[in-house]
């Protein structure tokens, strides 16, 4: 696969909020959830890295929670448009897969910190945050069974569970957060290639297991 | 694959601390750090939790750091064993890599909420600790780059990158512990198989990509 799948940043990702105390709060809030996680976290802390008071940050994020549920709403949203976008290309439907599989893969090299955040803090959202954002993880989970089920309806993929190879498909690429090392051997672009091959040999076996 | 891979669960794991305070501090200190993670974690609380002082607890482990060293020992010493006794069953070694698949991935299933803590506190291991830990999870890394490549060698096996392949696996396997939910649909066993499937595919392409 040739083609290059579009990137994700999680630099540009802060440039929907304004410049300035919202967009040095939801960076903080990485920072700060990353490191120590999201219960260790005050506000004072968050507020004191992006250089405000407490109070300063109230003015802006009515919460801790509130500003978690915003990295993760944005996180969710950012990904989900990375996969769709990438899915959304004129190719028969497993190169689709394979291209989606590759961007995919390369968001969570490339924004791993947040993803990271976003992923491993799932349980601290509060009830309706946690809906809204389980509702975007199984819009991806539905649209990925949709691409796998019509690869496999037109006879170029044949796979023995369109629903755990969807699950699968995305539980590998997520995973590429946990273990990501900036300083590490892989280049996002790599792991993106080799990981769209991966999936291509999900939908095309040599032989019937 | 119908042979049925070793089954591992964590409520025997803790057979091998004494009954009382050191098997109930160790099942404290899961269901502490899996709920609240380490940072956010009292060692007042886990002692609470185990119907002991603060004071009882450093009978039994020096520290919180201590106790979050020894479920982390525990839990990569018995995931490496799942996967080095599987990869010694007598099998070609497509077939024996499938079947370490099997074992790995119920694994982190069965044993989910150890995983999480285990795999998500790395980082908070202090570095002496950190650094025997590491070399564990490069062990296990390097069995199965070995095992692939001796897959590779004798012709049944062709993968575009071995160490890539390899840690795409053990990746795949542990993020099992992620989104595994004992209330779901899919039980350890079935992911066993699939996960056993999807990496038979990895081995043996229907063409190269």
């Amino acid at each position: 696969m040739t083609m290059q799948a579009p990137a994700a940043d999680t630099q540009s990702l802060w440039d929907q909020f304004p410049e300035g105390a919202p967009r040095d709060l939801v960076r903080a809030g990485v920072d700060a959830f990353a490191a120590r996680g999201y219960a260790a976290t005050t506000t004072r802390q968050i507020g004191r890295e992006a250089g405000l008071s407490a109070a300063g940050m109230y003015v802006h994020f009515a919460s801790k929670a509130d500003l978690l549920h915003t990295l993760s709403r944005v996180g969710h949203q950012d990904a989900a448009t990375t996969l769709y976008t990438a899915l959304d290309v004129q190719l028969p439907a497993v190169g689709r897969i394979t291209h989606a599989t590759d961007a995919f893969a390369r968001w969570h090299a490339e924004n791993h910190r947040l993803a990271r955040v976003v992923q491993y803090e799932l349980s601290s959202l509060e009830p309706a945050a946690y809906q809204e954002i389980a509702e975007l993880r199984r819009g991806m989970q539905r649209r990925l069974v949709d691409e796998i089920q019509s690869a496999v309806d037109d006879g170029s993929a044949s796979v023995p569970d369109v629903a755990g190879v969807a699950r699968a498909l995305l539980s590998l690429c997520i995973d590429v957060c946990r273990w990501y090392d900036p300083a590490g051997p892989q280049a996002p672009q790599a792991i993106g290639a080799l990981y769209a091959e991966l999936a291509r040999r999900w939908l095309q076996s040599a032989v019937e297991g």
